[in-house]
């Protein structure tokens, strides 16, 4: 066996499969791996035609088939499995030699990962890579940080293999050392958790409000997807909505069981935001949202508590009440982003990454779930101002959002008159008018934390720390 | 020096020299240790006639001046100082002894901590103690964990000095073992902070929208408080609010900056939260208001953006508005302890502890910063129905934000018409809607979920687990 392989794949699920096979369509030659050596043999039996495949039975074969310096693509779950297979093949390598983690693994893992190996010289590659299977094997988008000097030898490849924009370029960068790409990823996914929460929502509110039948809905969905709105969630909203049960003749989504599960990447976004005082409620709502529905006990115990019953719509408004959620739908949409991007640039800022905000939203554009035509917008903003705050001070994002914002209420009003959860809708526009406010009743919150606690406050009129005598004469001390 | 104390005190901060003070006003000869000995000489000097103490300069003296088994509270700050006392001290004691760390503890810390010390036969007793400086001093509400055996010894002495509700029973209890009593006092923080959040809120809507200057909010927190939100914080919000700036001469409140601060274990609540995937989103909004008030940047950067400019209501509308905010505050208040027992009886399962909400509730009624005449309604909730599913789903509380929800949702319609953010409302009232809700549009969500990742869905009209195949001629498979 010669030390031909350009890159080599090890653990061959659906997802490590596939990637393998995308870079021998793209005509690497792929050396295989697998800690069943079936798996590996497998593959080649079946998919030993897409391209050069070198199938390796022991680790020691699979580090010899690498031409140097070595890419090693490791693709099983994430976690101990990890830092198994790192033990495994780290002995193996070299200085300068590249393990790229393809798994979603949590960026305070990788960030310790890249510690380690720095020191024997070894490039560790934290790499996003989303899109399901099918991205994986078709193109996904590939978020990668590590060094410099690792993406300029990982990088071609991975453009080769990577999702295509419209407009052609592919979509990976490199997003910034260590953890950058993992938590790029990260936030993606809770980006994800908040889009389809918001979808959710409005479909709910056109089926209770609106009075429309799914099938109506679909067509609505269908219709978004020409517009702004227009992208790959949307799209399969559509699709779902549009299906019908074969067994029941009911439409699809009314016997699929209302209970939302969950891999915990959305849950690591918000607790990780928590942890860098980044407000990311969009976010939060759609994990709550996922959990609550999964409390059968908590909501049977709920069922009979009072509220209205949503009485829907004359037939003649439900076309105006469905522009109506565009509009809530996107401005949500535009917080979210907005939260997700902070979250994005406070942890660049915490950990020197220098990530590119506008490469982020290039990336995004195809390959990943989240793809959508919006994110060139968001390419645009960041182009037109690197130093952007938050996406809502845009100038063209501020005046979307400033036309959207007189639907958005009456939407959100329209729910919660009617008595139809819509969290996602109203965090948003609660954070819209909370950025906005001239005064925030945080002052309260000093105020009383001072009387409680003596945690002191700052005043609106000059520097200092200040604390009152509240159990005494009342008068002012610094602090 | 004798072995004379009944207990010992390592660590005379503020909270620990009150600590201190308290069990020796109650009749304890109480040994008292610190780092730095200047700080022990100065508590004896300064309080050494409220009773009897004894200063120790070593940390040998310290635990020879204790009777056996030996109880020493440990007052330092959480985190690794508490580690370094621990190892400073656990080699000098003996089997049976007890170390009680009354730090606010991340429970975690606290497992492991129990753990350890278990080995040598030393008590391990994580405790929560709530209500300040003065509250350690007059009587706080004490929340422990840890073995029987340990309460059996200090229970009796902990009744003594802890706060008393109203009908004389001291707020403290052997809440389960090792972790129970941290992670109960991190629930009641954060349930302090929605509670600050919800008045914060309340106070924003009289001013914006019921067009109230800060001495009449004051007003009508003082008619609250004779009323069943009755509570120390609608208390100290009225003398704040009817505070005035010696400086300016304007209301205190208009002078404080409105940035709110936070130590942190409001973010570990939802933290932990998440992991056991309890929805409290009424915390988690209290969480981002503190954070979003803080970031300058984005406030400035926000300024801008378009919304609605509040209109008063009218004089004569004012009062019934109060009436309406009243009932918003109620409900999302009983919200708010819903969440925070869902989440405390989620960890009971969990981990095993065994903790009696009713219980909870008690201690909390006095010598704690929540402590409210509603907790009393609770613990009755919870002795009629020791398995209650949610505060929800008790007749009382049912009945009560029945009648409270059609002001709560004018509420949280004024607000979101008239562009004052009010995310804890929001939050609270989404929640309510969501678990009484017969059908969510997580059903929406995991059909998605099934489309882009094979991730399967159930039925509401059999069992299993079920894919359809979306990319072929979408027939249903078993999963």
């Amino acid at each position: 066996m010669g030390t031909t392989a350009q890159i080599g794949v090890t653990g061959l699920a659906v997802m490590g499969r596939n990637l393998a096979r995308n870079f021998a369509r793209n005509g690497y030659t792929v050396a295989v791996h697998n800690r069943t050596a079936a798996r590996t043999r497998a593959l080649v039996e079946e998919f030993g035609d897409e391209g050069d495949f070198i199938a390796a039975e022991t680790a020691r074969d699979f580090v010899a088939a690498l031409e140097r310096p070595r890419r090693l693509v490791v693709m099983v779950k994430a976690g101990e499995p990890t830092d198994a297979v790192i033990a495994e093949f780290a002995p193996l390598l070299e200085p300068g030699d590249m393990i790229v983690d393809g798994g979603n693994a949590h960026f305070a893992d990788t960030r310790r990962r890249e510690r380690e190996l720095r020191e024997s010289g070894i490039h560790f590659v934290g790499t996003g890579v989303s899109g399901g299977e099918e991205g994986a094997l078709h193109g996904p988008s590939i978020m990668p940080g590590g060094s410099e000097e690792s993406y300029a030898s990982l990088g071609p490849m991975l453009e080769r293999i990577a999702g295509k924009a419209a407009d052609g370029t592919p979509c990976v960068t490199h997003l910034g050392p260590d953890g950058a790409g993992h938590f790029v990823k990260m936030v993606h996914n809770g980006i994800e958790y908040a889009d389809m929460q918001l979808i959710g929502e409005a479909y709910h509110l056109l089926r209770e409000v609106g009075g429309l039948t799914p099938a109506r809905i679909a067509d609505v969905f269908r219709r978004w997807n020409t517009g702004r709105l227009d992208s790959y969630l949307i799209e399969i909203t559509a699709q779902v909505l549009s299906h019908v049960d074969a067994a029941t003749g009911e439409p699809f989504v009314d016997v699929v069981l209302d209970r939302a599960e969950q891999k915990g990447t959305g849950r690591w976004t918000v607790q990780i935001a928590l942890d860098l005082g980044v407000p990311v409620s969009g976010i939060a709502e759609a994990v709550f949202a996922r959990s609550l529905s999964g409390h059968a006990d908590l909501r049977a115990a709920s069922r009979g508590l009072a509220g209205p019953t949503p009485r829907p719509l004359p037939e003649a408004e439900a076309d105006a009440f469905a522009d109506r959620v565009e509009q809530a739908l996107y401005a949500s949409k535009i917080v979210s982003y907005t939260q997700g991007f902070h979250q994005i640039a406070a942890a660049s800022a915490e950990y020197g990454w220098g990530v590119d905000a506008a490469e982020v939203a290039r990336i995004w554009r195809a390959g990943c779930i989240i793809r959508a035509a919006f994110l060139d917008r968001i390419t645009a903003a960041y182009e037109a101002d690197p130093g952007l705050v938050s996406l809502l001070s845009d100038a063209e994002f501020a005046r979307e959002i400033g036309r959207a914002q007189d639907d958005w209420r009456a939407v959100v009003s329209a729910a919660v008159a009617q008595g139809v959860p819509a969290p996602g809708f109203a965090a948003a526009l609660a954070y819209y008018d909370g950025v906005r406010a001239e005064r925030l009743p945080a002052a309260l919150t000093q105020a009383q934390r001072d009387y409680f606690g003596a945690h002191t406050y700052r005043r609106t009129d000059r520097e200092g720390a200040f604390h009152t005598l509240w159990g005494g004469d009342r008068s002012e001390v610094d602090a």
